[in-house]
């Protein structure tokens, strides 16, 4: 006698979760520099020297009380500051440490959010795909609907008007990911005025707001200078997803935020809400020695240049080949057409050759495969005569 | 638009949390050596040296994108083989790394095995009053019916008729907490060996295993060689809920585990369930330092000298004066009767005294109030005659 629900959702394995193990399976058979890993999403460059520092110089110099002691629930007032004014500054906004909400990284922040946004059992959240897979069980364990707009697989922008069409009067809000996990595309400024523009004009036409939930976890994770636009400064009804896992390689230490603009809608009642839902998922006082860590890192920077030496390597490598890719200018992904037109097909393919890529299926598209470029440079060196080979083949 | 039961979770403040902040603002008016609180149960002896030190150690010498990086969703494999190990030692069982799911702590641990046992919207999850109030949000917002076992106000340890009674079809769990939060009373072989008895024969009634959830953040919290008997070898089908709040006084470092015997009905299913429940509450993978500090502090053990100091003269104290107080065998609490036989309003008596102590309403049980006596010793020094003026008042 256990919930059938969650039987499904521990017992089932991922797609990318199945092809990391065959990988590691693979690797004691034909040796781990034969296997071409570019399944899984993990940060491969340490995190910056400050973090191991502070986390020491805290330690030791701290009261141990305060720093292993429970924090309050949305974290320690302090650190909550330090992050605040660092993000005032970068955005030129005003915020404050009172409207950030720690989490023990960006999942919970989701999932706060989505049990404050579910009003009933009719209840919709909109995603655009590409997707996370995550967002669906998300979604649906607080009692809502997940629906997606369907991918834009020209630029991997957004569909404007099928978004426009799938806004009902049961659509509390619609989850924005840029950079994009799986795609890699950062989107435009261009892009998020005309997604403010419809959400502002259906919130009109509803009498309330339809709210815009940003999961940014790689906001900082950008190259060529391509812009990330704030979303709070172009639609204030935006709530801010965060997580540290990416912009200082901490995934691991389950630290991030939920952001709620004080000049957003109820932002009060909201801010409730998320501290409600999230004493509900267990998430009250995040790791307080890593709050203490961010608080002191907040004017870190990630060190992106081994992610874009590989991003041009493994790119500009695929495109020789005759590769179709979407512009990959942030996150560590890249997000390919499989040839033949059917991903997994083409993953299985590719498996044959201990070349481990992730067909786009679950991400709600056909067609394509994502490769995390977060591997050795000497494994995308290695890997593009097997591309070529499977490419032609 | 904004979920309101979460609203009304999260814009509530407790009555503990109330009391501690009206502390903080007589503290301002008449000096903080003035303000008496015994209300938060917070733990004020300092994590063992051990743990700093390993914490260092990790920090400085094994590979940060291991330490940081993300560990499986239940944990590190080594950590809960070390974990395991020592608990296997220590309660004479066979226990298996596989057999522990980490959590952030046990708050999540109860939760996400309320959610593996919530069948439908008629599933009933019992606890023995008196109860951690958060019991009842926990599982409420699974789904089930949370209900409660009177307490035994005579011994504060189960009254077993009642709780034999109270079983039905829909009964899925009881949930058994010692040592008790807030009695302080620690549940003698005796008493769980006839739930064992109790549940054992409803279960053989229903055709299905009634469980037994044992939430035992204070297990090592013990005094005078008082047993705390280990459940699982009284009675297979319990579920271990672990927190390493108390034990290693790491509060906010949220760690701790969900044991899953390998000998209890459906154990495979089980751990699958609580697996699938921890990801749609965003509990997969716990801070991976603080796991590798606790897979190294698995032998340390709390010291108990400052904490049984203070009970011997803070119980010592009380009972000269006349209080009556359950039997404080463990925890960091004193369960006393309330003179005049109203919790709150000998709490809000004492209030006019800058005296802070929790009235037992919360709790599931009036006419008594709760002391959290991890305090200096000085302040039980000084509250004392205050505690006979308000007894005698």
């Amino acid at each position: 006698m256990y919930n059938q629900y969650f039987y499904g959702l521990g017992s089932a394995k991922s797609c990318i979760r199945e092809l990391f193990e065959y990988g590691l399976q693979q690797a004691a058979v034909v040796g781990k520099e034969n296997v071409f890993d570019f399944s899984l999403g993990n940060p491969s460059i340490p995190a910056p020297p400050a973090v191991n520092e502070a986390a020491i110089d805290i330690i030791k110099n701290e009261d141990s009380l305060l720093v292993h002691g429970y924090s309050s629930a949305p974290g320690f007032a302090d650190a909550r500051d330090a992050v605040a004014k660092e993000l005032a500054e970068r955005t030129g906004t005003e915020i404050h440490g009172a409207d950030l909400y720690f989490t023990c990284g960006a999942a919970p922040a989701l999932i706060a959010v989505c049990k404050a946004l579910n009003i009933d059992s009719n209840t919709e959240i909109l995603a655009v795909a590409p997707f996370f897979p995550e967002y669906r069980p998300f979604v649906e364990s607080t009692g809502s609907k997940f629906v997606y707009v369907p991918a834009d697989t020209e630029h991997f922008q957004i569909d404007l008007k099928t978004l426009e069409a799938m806004i009902n009067e049961h659509t509390q809000a619609v989850i924005i990911n840029s950079p994009n996990n799986p795609s890699g595309v950062v989107f435009s400024r261009e892009t998020l005025e005309k997604v403010a523009a419809i959400l502002t004009k259906k919130s009109e036409e509803l009498g309330r707001p339809v709210y815009l939930i940003s999961d940014e976890p790689y906001r900082e994770l950008v190259y060529d200078g391509v812009e990330v636009p704030w979303l709070p400064s172009i639609y204030k009804d935006t709530l801010v997803c965060y997580s540290y896992s990416k912009s200082l390689s901490l995934p691991g230490e389950r630290i991030g935020y939920v952001y709620v603009p004080e000049k957003m809608t109820d932002a009060k009642e909201m801010f409730a809400a998320i501290a409600g839902a999230s004493r509900v998922i267990g998430h009250v006082c995040p790791p307080t020695l890593i709050q203490r860590v961010v608080a002191r890192c907040a004017y870190e920077k990630p060190d992106l240049e081994a992610y874009d030496v590989n991003r041009k390597l493994l790119y500009n490598g695929l495109k020789k080949i005759g590769y179709e890719c979407a512009s990959p200018d942030g996150a560590f992904y890249l997000f390919v057409k499989a040839p033949g037109g059917d991903g997994k097909a083409f993953s299985e393919k590719c498996k044959l050759k201990n070349l481990l890529v992730v067909p786009s299926d679950d991400f709600g598209v056909e067609g394509y495969f994502r490769l995390c470029y977060c591997v050795a440079k000497e494994t995308i060196e290695k890997s593009l005569p097997i591309f070529e080979e499977v490419f032609n083949a």
